[in-house]
């Protein structure tokens, strides 16, 4: 069945795993005529680019890009584009003693249930690796978004239990975290030095923002904007909460204080995240969504073997100590592909952008 | 578009508005031979009806479920489930003065943006009443869970801000608001007094929890278990954030603490939820979703007329105070159907449950 | 599973059976603002109505087709529209005698081994009563294409053996089979009435054109126009053979005499009927639908209980001779369904119509 | 959106062009455990090789197909198989000169119509290199028929005009068009020699067979099994016809004469095709197909430049005379995939297959 694809008009197809010959993603409903190139989906890529931060693996990740179809003479034609990622840098070998053991935090138990086998090597298909082909995807998703101006940031508000308390949109660029607090980017750092000394990881909370989406996308009653959202994030292999708008906090309002008034200027507050009834108001969308620490560890942890016998394991291979911020990437380029998909879904309407303000 | 359908094997498309003919909804791929009665669908209804407790309308939702296909001598039979609610209580005359004015908080102008016409009438189709049809839906969607011994309880873990503080199972049936701590129901009943007389409104927090879902249910990599989920529970209205297992305090922890150690008794720990990388591994799975206060409110709130005019608005229909407990039984709904659609898509994989512990 | 669902853009789910309560359509993505009331829809179901020529069966169905949702005050909201048509004539003593025996070229047997029960009253849910609804919902499908000046039209070619060897269109109205050969029609009727008394039955040919499709609609490789025709065509319960253009004739040919040259003026021939590469050219699109005789009739036929023992049927319900002419406007339904969901598809890929020609 | 997928279940979609730098097909939906290697894929690829009999093209297509994701140690895993064939023998400069003209019968005219953009080196998406991805996917899908000893054979019947007049298993394999009739086979070599030095083409029929498909499989009422037959053989680019048993010939039948009387031993004849209401009946599955003669010919044909300009055009690159017996192959894939799909989809109704005779 096609858990693989996501997203209705837009609709985007991922296959491969961690240490198989590639991974990659087939683009149907690409509108023709855009002009593409490798450089793009290069540029995104290189965003999620392991081995910056203080956070990341070592594993070096080429990911240089082929654009296999879909394309002539620098443009979209509308016929499926199918990207394809290399795995040049995977080595299997680290992976063999953990054939028979399931690591705590990780697929690999639940893929052996499913599927009663499992490419155990570096996740195989759970890995984190997977989601260079959403980005891949998201830069593509991004063409569409271009012509009306909308602009896709996130950056991150926690991390090790460390939250922002300001923002300053300068910042994000100016530390490894993407964070808009240099104070707290500070903490952060120093957070994940001792953390990783004592062979532990950490997780995060990442905020992100589109601009300038008209009003009027999404569907009721399931494919509400903020539905495709959530299941788009919350399919990224770390997270385990997302937020709309206000989100945890609005139920700590009245609807008095909830509630966003129009004016004629807009909207004076923006408690709904851009989204109203499922459908965006024009307003900017926001989400944040809650990023578990990366489950792979040094430090000893009681498993079983496949067999049902208990053990100890401790991962060897090259992990990040946290998603951040290389996971912020696949959200924005998440939040990109619903918002294209609802852009060209919108089109049959027939129904015009007219903004009442 | 099939905006208005939800899960791919076991399929349910809804249809109506509040103050249309009818609601209902249209169920594909329910097995057959499943013993089916209007009583079943029924009784889950009355779990949603309105005018129980002290924060809900008095509006009058006889709530009849009409079943018109896919049935036969009591059985279901493999065809299309059409389950029908005629709207008899709808006061369309309540309305009128909101024809031509956006209400904050609800989908007045953004169904407007999106279609260029919208049905004013109670909402139309971004209406609360929807729910009710994916109620029914559940309660078929049910049937398929019973053999597996699948449980789904919803209590109220939060409500205008206040949270509760133990869990006691039988208090759970015991307060109007599904509390499972009679301390915090007593609070929350004072605090929704207060509101009510200050013509506000309210939200909170609701968790769902899911007993004897076996492992390897969820499909890699977008249609996770957590991803069906997360848009299953965002698509309900009001709900404004969806967390899975430890949630919002994932990043708190440590991967150590975070990681749940598999022992040959279980997992020790569920933060997980009962989900790694989108897929059940036998363990409770637990889910909490936070609702925003009810957008209709007695008090005078800034808007604008659909030409742009500044304006007033105070709502004069019956209207919760807020949306607990009503919203609960449409999560547990939601989570019935998601697990629904997993286990027929499990069964294609061909692969038996076989659990090591 | 949808497989009672068809299209992807504007969409049809229909759910009932013969002699349940009631069978209908659900209609999701109809554009907004559409002009509609039931008057529309009347009209085009009493073209598939029972009882008008000596090929049809007395039963009565009046057909009142109630629009439940999805409009407001005559126009489409752009909302699921659902459409329902009570079974009021349904004599379901007429069946009993076959509840236990598999009636041969039905699908008794089939719907047996698949699902283990069947309701056995009129068919069910395989009788032909369920194309009352994919009428209705090919009526909303016409407003969608009226703008464009789509006109479908269909006509009878073949009925009992005896083909058409003239095409006369002022002659389609004026005989009960839609025929354009009013010679033809002659000896069509004097062959019913022969095989009427024999308690036999007869099939037929009807060839559908659309007039007006703008080039451009289509989508490569597998939603093909005349891929999703053929589909269309072939879920129609007796057809047994579809064609485009040439259709059987085109294997004839060779390429020089198939091929449709292209000049200032248009295509000179037409042999692909309007679709080359599965996109259409601007020509007309053509059709041909080969169906079955009627498999119920009165003579004694062999067969099997569902027991397995060996024995006779004879059909005593109320039957039709021939599927002709009624079968004729789910015909032109299914091909306004195809047409109208290919219409909206177009829309997202942002490239106008803009023909050389 | 998703016109390059087909299924539900067992879902393809394929990506590529004809001279890009590759085609290709990812697989959704294949059970895991599956024995799988490059070899079974490459068999089957053969099978459609150009270059074998007198009306095949010169063009060499190595046709090494790649299994990039979805399998581990020689088995599938449950999750997305993608199988990617280079395009080595593609020469971009033979195709240059119609960059700017209508090829007749080809969709060089309807792409630009559709996207106002296209490949035009060779067909680029529309040309018949795209079915070796459904080849390689059929040969997939084979795997999970072979447990129920489901076989899926194609032969000749119609070539040029010549029918064959008999059915002789073994012949099939000795002529060069996969006829059952040597004889025919005989007559079929003149005729395309004939043709071939008239720098003309010619078309044919290919009769499809299944023996062993269990009966149940089919959804009621759209995804019938014949109308998902007829899509995909329909979507095949040159077919323009596609029968189901008697096919054409029903029409011409009486009902007493049409249905297939069940007895003990099973089905008397098989007029049915081995379906009845969408649903298999247990009996071999039998399908027709018409295909076209190739549009690209040696011979002047009017036709138009792309800016409306009258001019003639012969067809100068490699191409075959007639699209069998390279065609049959690609048949006998889609039907592999149509029986996969429903075969899987059978799964989740929970009801085995029990035949009575």
């Amino acid at each position: 069945m096609s858990g693989s694809s996501f997203g209705k008009a837009f609709q985007i197809t991922t296959f491969g795993e961690s240490h198989g010959p590639a991974i990659g993603v087939v683009i149907q409903g690409c509108p023709p005529g855009l002009p593409i190139d490798q450089a793009i989906i290069r540029k995104a890529l290189d965003k999620r680019k392991p081995g910056k931060g203080p956070a990341s693996t070592k594993r070096k990740e080429p990911d240089t890009p082929l654009i296999l179809s879909g394309t002539f003479e620098g443009k979209t034609t509308g016929t499926p584009i199918m990207i394809m990622i290399e795995n040049k840098d995977a080595k299997s070998t680290s992976y063999i003693d953990i054939a028979s053991i399931f690591r705590p935090g990780h697929g690999d138990y639940t893929y052996q249930q499913k599927f009663g086998i499992r490419d155990y090597r570096g996740g195989g298909r759970a890995s984190a690796r997977e989601t260079a082909a959403r980005v891949a995807a998201g830069a593509v998703a991004q063409l569409v978004l271009d012509p009306y101006k909308i602009k896709i940031q996130s950056y991150t508000i926690g991390l090790g239990g460390i939250r922002t308390s300001c923002f300053d949109a300068d910042a994000i660029e100016k530390n490894p975290f993407r964070c808009p607090d240099m104070e707290a980017a500070k903490k952060m750092e120093q957070r994940i030095e001792r953390v990783k000394n004592q062979g532990d990881s950490l997780g995060g909370v990442v905020e992100i923002k589109a601009v300038n989406v008209p009003a009027g996308i999404g569907d009721p009653v399931f494919d509400k904007l903020d539905g495709d959202i959530a299941k788009g994030m919350m399919s990224i292999g770390a997270v385990k909460a997302v937020e709309i708008g206000a989100g945890t906090a609005a139920p700590e309002m009245t609807g008095f204080e909830n509630n966003d008034p129009l004016t004629p200027k807009g909207f004076v507050t923006n408690h709904s995240g851009g989204i109203l009834a499922g459908i965006s108001n024009g307003d900017e969308i926001v989400v944040r969504v809650h990023v578990k620490p990366i489950p792979s560890i040094l430090k000893d942890q009681k498993t079983l073997t496949d067999t049902g016998e208990p053990t100890l394991i401790s991962t060897k291979g090259r992990h990040d100590i946290c998603a951040i911020p290389r996971i912020n990437m696949v959200c924005e380029s998440m939040l990109a592909l619903v918002l294209t998909d609802h852009i060209l879904r919108q089109k049959m309407t027939g129904n015009d952008f007219r903004p009442i303000f």
